[in-house]
């Protein structure tokens, strides 16, 4: 077992992918952000059913799976064929779950893309409620599945080899 | 209360600090990616005492800190005068630490851009690593400290108003 | 009389801002979209008050002013100290009317910082509807106003040399 | 009739293209930037017949162009394989208009780009002039033709479905 | 014999591929920068075997690459599927030597991409050790061989026509 | 004697100026692209007085020394306040010379935006010319001289300690 992003003398290096076939990639990722009841209930109110918070949430997590490639070094600069961001309500652990999704048509997968969403999303909302609440917590965010690929599909949970 | 990126129809803005003085300001963030044990000792053996895995996460986090304005779309575009990434083992919990540092002389905080570093720092690690291990969790990122501006010094676990 | 950004050989130049002083600059831009009555109705419909055609192309507008100098190759980079982009209904001229600000204390004008945000503001209503309407119009970019700077103030319409 | 961008919500969303087939896109914008004539008789004369405020529009645009999903929150960023701008003097308007092509080869349409290096390429022109001419009016940006894609050629004026 | 990124009337163009085949690129170039014998000393003793200057350089090259239609106003923005930065230490020139590849599979060569990360990679040790030596020299970039494309393969020395 | 760009344990770091005075900085550095003698023949006709070869690779490196920070990691992001790029034929050597300036009023010095403008300028006059000629070679690009900051006045070939 050995790390792919890792030539035989350690030193970081970008995979080559130029042999791999264009097959459809899809990645979901899970993110949530953890704060006071009140700070969500701010921004429930503030923004719901389409209001600013979460749009602007949605749109920087959008973008910024785009930018992924100019973000994670190792990370091959693709063209994504979708991205998609969504927010949910979790009362009872106060705090906003996020749930993103890319795809790609190509060569590597496009994990890094819907980590990267999930993450820029989180901290989208961090910086637009931090005026009332700093102690606000980025928490589990992590691959949920991905399919396409020579590697073939994968689920969280899953027996993984 | 209300949150300060929102005007008073309910769309997102980005705060005016035209008037605000020049101080130095500073902010700490903190992050932890955890990962199975022989995951981490992988990165450990191939990343130690000064490897890729670390240099590159190091410099993906403090690339970013730089773009954080790019990236989260209410902040302002500032000039960042330090920027520092440290990492921590943890093999208690199978972690990665990541302690970030971010300083400039101006008119707005910069906990976005120290939260921001963290958070790359860690995509980066997930990145480098997921080929061997894709349950990785990157788990609790939050602010530590921030100094200066005329809301004056936090710490978390302050009380804070 | 002579265009500032050539010099001597009509070669395009970045003016030497070195020694001016440091003071608040502010520029008002307007823009303005036609399109089909039909269109504009869908626009309204989804997107208000607070939906996500004018949360997208406000959020686009803030981004893209910040971008000014990667854009324009004369332009400074700047750091903004604010930027606001918001919209008007014009029934009359079946039109999205675009108001943007921005401001900076910094040694040179935000004109284009805020003539930016009204062209990609008005370029993302575009993105947004046209699938329905390919036939709309940006039409009459232009600048309000500006402040700060020795040249001193301007107001679109006055006498100026 | 309703808005592509847009989901059952109301909420943003980028298209998804995995689908589609590749096939080769052009599509053309027009743009036009009116000024006082003295202002047009300056810039010509400073910039033909090859010089630099021209040189310097063209490059902004063509650049611009290549960042059109950087700045477009739902366009897909894509890989362009041509990008062009050209200039002519329309005196009777004392203006100066601009027509931009772009191609790529892939599942989405390229209007967006056309219309980014039309409107880049005026704010450069406004910008390299405006210290003699403030009250310049970036007019009548709009898409030309399009072709390739499942949606077909489409053509401004035609009747379109 | 004429300069493929001119037009007739002199101007700039960003050479049309849409109709050229997806092939296998790949090129390989070479950068040299020369220093004082105790500036490489101190660069080596710091930095080897696997240390902080020359990842930063590599990891700097690497990111470079994929940037490099950001930076070449005529260079298409295209995918890369592999880039590689690469280090020997010249002890006979006091120098460090720098070789990099750069692949695609796509329409256009990616010699600018391989000579982008070689400069980038040289630029990142001058500014590392420029605190103790700035009389550092880089030297003597060039390309050592491209392949793939219609005009086929060229090595450097070889009679190219 | 150690490099400033290292912390104790041998990790990149950037240098935390936040206590620095603010002070005019300049840079100047040099840069020079041989080739065969027909190859600058085309150039020069081609691009002179003031065609779009000089006008491409200038604006190219004016606009790339604004983004030195996104190239180089450990350089802060800052404002420049003037860049110029100028060239000179120099026959004899059958090469294009190339002189960038860079200036800023801050904290840190801007000695890798003067060498930045310059590599960028002569990438991009390779890319315009490698059609024709891809034995072509950057050779020689170093700093001219610097003045401002606590370390004060540098000039290339002073006994420098």
């Amino acid at each position: 077992m050995k790390l792919s992003h890792m030539d035989d003398k350690g030193n970081a290096k970008m995979v080559d992918v130029s042999a791999k076939e264009n097959t459809k990639r899809t990645a979901k990722a899970y993110g949530r952000i953890e704060m006071r009841p009140e700070t969500l209930e701010l921004i429930v109110k503030n923004g719901l059913p389409k209001g600013d918070v979460f749009s602007t949430a949605r749109i920087a997590g959008i973008m910024a799976a785009k930018k992924t490639w100019e973000l994670i070094p190792m990370c091959h600069n693709i063209s994504l064929t979708h991205v998609s961001v969504e927010f949910k309500i979790d009362r009872d652990r106060s705090a906003v779950e996020i749930f993103t999704t890319a795809s790609s048509v190509g060569k590597t997968g496009v994990e890094m893309e819907a980590l990267t969403a999930a993450s820029v999303a989180a901290l989208t909302i961090y910086d637009m409620a931090k005026a009332v609440d700093k102690e606000m917590v980025i928490a589990d965010i992590y691959l949920l599945m991905k399919s396409g690929g020579k590697s073939g599909d994968w689920k969280r949970g899953s027996d993984e080899k």
